[in-house]
């Protein structure tokens, strides 16, 4: 029997790419994603694509709602999301399109799926290069996550569990993370990372200028490859 | 400006009592309860008028599904609730109404609320004595949290807040616990304890025999007080 991996999947290139590490490495796979009031639904249509392209064994939409929490661009409608940051501007400082404890939250329903299926490894794309400087992408982070989970749950207190937090992508730039993808034969043309999508003539594109457009667009042209998206500018 | 604190309210004796704490603290009061689909919705009627008579500036109840995970038998109606089960029994091992990694998802929306209204404390009527043997109740898996959360957020890692988890019930017997309450006028007939509640004559009775209510029953019964609910037998 395979062992087998909870995957955090939202649809993006990191979280894509680290399903398909998961998979290289022979786990059985659980992808997990969430409807967290995000303004747009496409990352969600296309984390179910990807979880079926890569055949997934489950693949798991947890609803919640963090629009009644607040405090971020991508959950409160009536804050806008950058556009045109330089490189330097966006990892200055930590943006407005930081959820609190959006990572905490995806982190620990991972935890619980990942006790009832019998995951002992949770796969999750942090990354603190290329990125936009939120607190709970850094490894010191996901190691306190992981020390926590040992204590919280009945099968690590039982010791039938040792919960692990892995992040492949955690020291790769966004060009090493694409090329990593071809080499394990991503199609990047499924995934999905824009943080406010445009409508034109019946077709959603991507902004292209949103900080995330904008480390995607870099990490193409750093890689020497082809972004198979359409940006509306 | 008073300090703020976000109370964990499930509606129960211990998280009411703790909810008490917090006010005879002098904290503006934010409880926080969820829908995460709970056999029964008592506990959250309940939640909501406790959370009124303590004059709480807001009460957020947030709706998350658990079910789809699964695990449990508070979640899962294929489950049975165990009943009629001695002290001994009780403590002596994590129960099937253990509900896998729980507690750190609510506290995880905890910490994300606690943020956003700027409280730098977490209340939560955690307790290891009189208790059903719940791993994420432990002293260590709270301070585990709490240093989690810490390197989690914006707030703590620009060194503008510093989050604590506050278990003022730790280690209180439930007798403690409810001459506590009645020290600060909590009227327990709010309360709500009861995992299997019954339907009789259109009115909706605490079983009597469920874990829950047998732990409550015993620590009326030795705080030497009366229990104002009723119960099905």
């Amino acid at each position: 029997m395979a062992k087998k991996a909870v995957v955090l999947l939202s649809g993006g290139i990191d979280s894509t790419t680290t399903l398909a590490i998961a998979r290289a490495e022979g786990y059985d796979l659980y992808a997990l994603s969430f409807h967290y009031g995000q303004r747009h639904e496409i990352e969600l249509h296309r984390a179910r694509e990807i979880a079926r392209a890569f055949g997934a064994l489950q693949h798991l939409v947890i609803r919640i709602n963090m629009r009644e929490i607040g405090g971020s661009a991508l959950t409160d409608p009536t804050l806008a999301v950058p556009k045109d940051r330089t490189a330097a501007e966006i990892g200055a400082e930590i943006p407005i399109t930081y959820v609190p404890a959006r990572n905490t939250i995806f982190l620990a329903f991972a935890l619980a799926w990942a006790e009832v299926v019998g995951a002992e490894d949770i796969f999750f794309g942090a990354n603190v290069l290329d990125y936009s400087g939120y607190p709970d992408c850094r490894p010191e982070y996901l190691r306190a996550f992981e020390e926590m989970a040992r204590l919280a749950t009945r099968a690590g207190v039982e010791g039938r569990m040792r919960f692990r937090i892995r992040a492949p992508l955690l020291h790769m730039t966004k060009a090493e993370i694409i090329r990593r993808g071809w080499e394990l034969g991503v199609d990047y043309s499924l995934t999905w990372s824009c943080y406010d999508p445009v409508e034109r003539e019946g077709e959603v594109l991507a902004c292209g200028r949103c900080d995330s457009c904008q480390l995607r667009r870099r990490g193409f042209a750093e890689a020497e490859g082809e972004d198979p998206i359409r940006y509306a500018e």
